[in-house]
């Protein structure tokens, strides 16, 4: 049997309280829809035996596939499991490999089990467990009707492995061709007018835009593996319409693209952050490899540690404040100097809630970058609140850095005049 | 008519194709909590205008509110207005105010509108348009039956405020009470266990656990003010059987604790990250006011950087490799003499994916703690891939040096053998 058609489900009272993100729906999805499954809804369910129940009956009305994650764990509110078994109708009872799998991840860490973990290892009668190596709840797998029904863990290193091998397992074969265009430096508006014919409904794949933490995609999903060619023309439309902006496709990053354009060119880059306060290196260091291409920044937050580290001079940062063109540019170079790498790459701003002015309010942040033939730097006004215009500063960094390593002295979002 | 159970739908296609995470089911679902309305159920929903449509009318069935947020856009794949028309049988008509608004907001930035964003100031006839100060997409609020219906914007920026505006004239008055309580470097299980009689379901308020991207909360919820003393005894006896792990309580990250601490004591911090490489910083200069306590840090991802920077002697690195008791204990100390801080906090590992050995596998990390009476210096076995290694060795050197300020020498979780 073919599995075209998904509905999942996410169980936690915690996440209907506003406690915690589910983050499941979106993983779930992402693996689902690459192989040509499409989910039909999402529900999010507290720790209810009926309530999750009744959703597991009505879920394998409509779908071939019913996915839930959480409600396996040690504790009482956990109870999947006891809403799987009422959903199918049948008893619970002990599996014994299950058993003997949990006591054996106990001794392997010289613990003793605690005594209410035993209920982990029960299943309804048809059901199987599917083994965890990643920690103590088995998960669980039955056919309920036509449809199949998978129950995961919530932790999300337990529930993604053991997801890859049921549909490994259930949906194998070519994935449904793609591409996801990534962008960053353009506003969403202005992007959607550029490709506004390519994303009309009646368009045989339409291309779809959206804006997520700043960073902008335009989705191009085909239905068949023939589809790839025409997917390809229209990705290749929408690059030509956001260049420079796009930076890559599907799961590449900013830092990852960045890491691989600096790596290709053979330079290095070291950081110089004040507003950031480790953002930028963050970012630069979530890339495996950048070692090869950064050796490190500094976090100048306090002006003593701008003079000392960076060599910033004092009169400077007391004549036009620390975020000002001469104290940003002199970060940079001077971390450019210190590392003894190609380019240096600053950020100075008010994040807020305090410390705006009339003058330069919350917001106003100035990134620089540096390299032999001189030094870019350049005046934002980022809007948002204090992570908002951190995570803006640091992504506009990258962006900029990326921008000056291709040449390319376009502007980006936010940025204010130049001279300001 | 009081509002006590509500229905929240996200709309988007690319919710559903797994492209962007919904985060807007969890922020309503802590606004409405608060105020003591109930979230029954949250729905994903695609860009679909019967789709939404039908949820929207089967939400008013059993709902007094619902919120539906995301496809107010100007980009033709936002129908939320249209299904909202749909689902009331009514026309679309345009608002005066609100194209005038959406004028406006253009002409304030110096550009044309877009001939496509007219549709945003369309509404359904016997609906209101909520302004957007933020943005250009005005939400839609509208009565169904007995059910009060709002349509807000997908941007967090735009939604939050509007939310806000709807919930304050709609549910006003006292909140309902609740504690939750937020711990790190303590276990799932373990934690369970020494609160397992306070966890049992037959309790009048049940205490729920959860973990979070490692973090541990406890959540205690009354139900009518009265509730209040009784939750807090109960989050005392939490955060009695969670000690020293329990950092703060509800909105509290660990970050803010710690810098709530560190500033109490009239005390400073320096950084020296390899491994992290800023993501320490980061965390740290989230805190509005860091500045008081934070003076910076290095960011030493090359050993040319740990050695000229911080002063860690070259022959320890060549003796015992960067991830080693000696070069990381070296690196705290040299943090902190050099920013002249009272701490200095270090890290050095192996985030992977690659660079682990027989006797470094990935995920060993070091982390340290120098102060006037010495160094301590742990050796940590983190689970998980490169990003989560890197999150945990952060939020472990943060609650590290909190129980350094407090005299504590607890072990915290992942922690290997101290001597290794």
């Amino acid at each position: 049997m073919t599995i075209r058609h998904a509905v999942t489900l996410s169980v936690g009272d915690e996440l209907l309280a506003g406690e915690t993100l589910d983050t499941h729906g979106r993983t779930i999805a992402a693996a689902l829809a690459e192989r040509g499954c499409r989910v039909l809804e999402h529900r999010v369910l507290g720790d209810d035996v009926a309530n999750i129940a009744a959703a597991i009956l009505a879920a394998t009305a409509s779908a071939d596939l019913v996915v839930i994650t959480g409600g396996l764990g040690p504790t009482l509110d956990d109870v999947s499991r006891e809403a799987l078994a009422e959903a199918m109708n049948e008893p619970l009872v002990e599996d014994a490999t299950s058993r003997a799998h949990l006591e054996t991840w106990y001794a392997g860490r010289g613990r003793v089990m605690p005594a209410g973990n035993v209920r982990q290892a029960m299943r309804p009668v048809s059901a199987r467990c599917l083994e965890n190596p990643n920690g103590t709840a088995p998960g669980l797998q039955a056919r309920m009707g036509a449809a199949l029904v998978v129950v995961l863990p919530g932790p999300p290193r337990e529930m993604r492995p053991m997801l890859e091998g049921v549909l490994n397992e259930q949906l194998p074969g070519e994935p449904r061709p793609a591409i996801v265009i990534r962008a960053f430096g353009i506003g969403e508006s202005d992007a959607a007018e550029r490709i506004e014919p390519l994303m009309r409904r009646d368009q045989k794949l339409p291309v779809a835009t959206t804006v997520s933490q700043s960073l902008l995609s335009a989705r191009i999903r085909g239905n068949r593996p023939e589809d790839r060619e025409l997917i390809e023309s229209l990705a290749a439309q929408v690059e030509k319409a956001w260049h420079p902006y796009v930076f890559g496709r599907d799961d590449v990053t900013l830092p990852m693209a960045l890491g691989a354009e600096i790596k290709e060119a053979g330079r290095t880059v070291a950081t110089a952050e004040s507003c950031t306060g480790g953002l930028v290196g963050s970012m630069l260091t979530e890339v495996p490899g950048s070692s090869g291409w950064y050796p490190g920044g500094w976090v100048v937050y306090e002006n003593a540690r701008k003079i000392e580290d960076l060599g910033v001079a004092a009169e400077l940062i007391e004549r036009d404040g620390a975020v000002s063109q001469s104290v940003i540019s002199a970060m940079a170079e001077g971390a450019r100097r210190r590392a003894g790498s190609d380019y240096g790459v600053s950020t100075s701003g008010v994040a807020g809630p305090d410390g705006g002015s009339a003058d330069k309010p919350v917001g106003t942040v100035w990134i620089a970058v540096a390299d032999e033939a001189g030094i870019d730097a350049r005046c934002f006004h980022f809007p948002g609140g204090r992570s908002v215009i951190r995570d803006r500063t640091a992504k506009t960094a990258l962006q900029l850095l990326r921008l000056r390593i291709r040449g390319d002295a376009s502007d980006l979002l936010w940025q204010r005049d130049a001279s300001s």
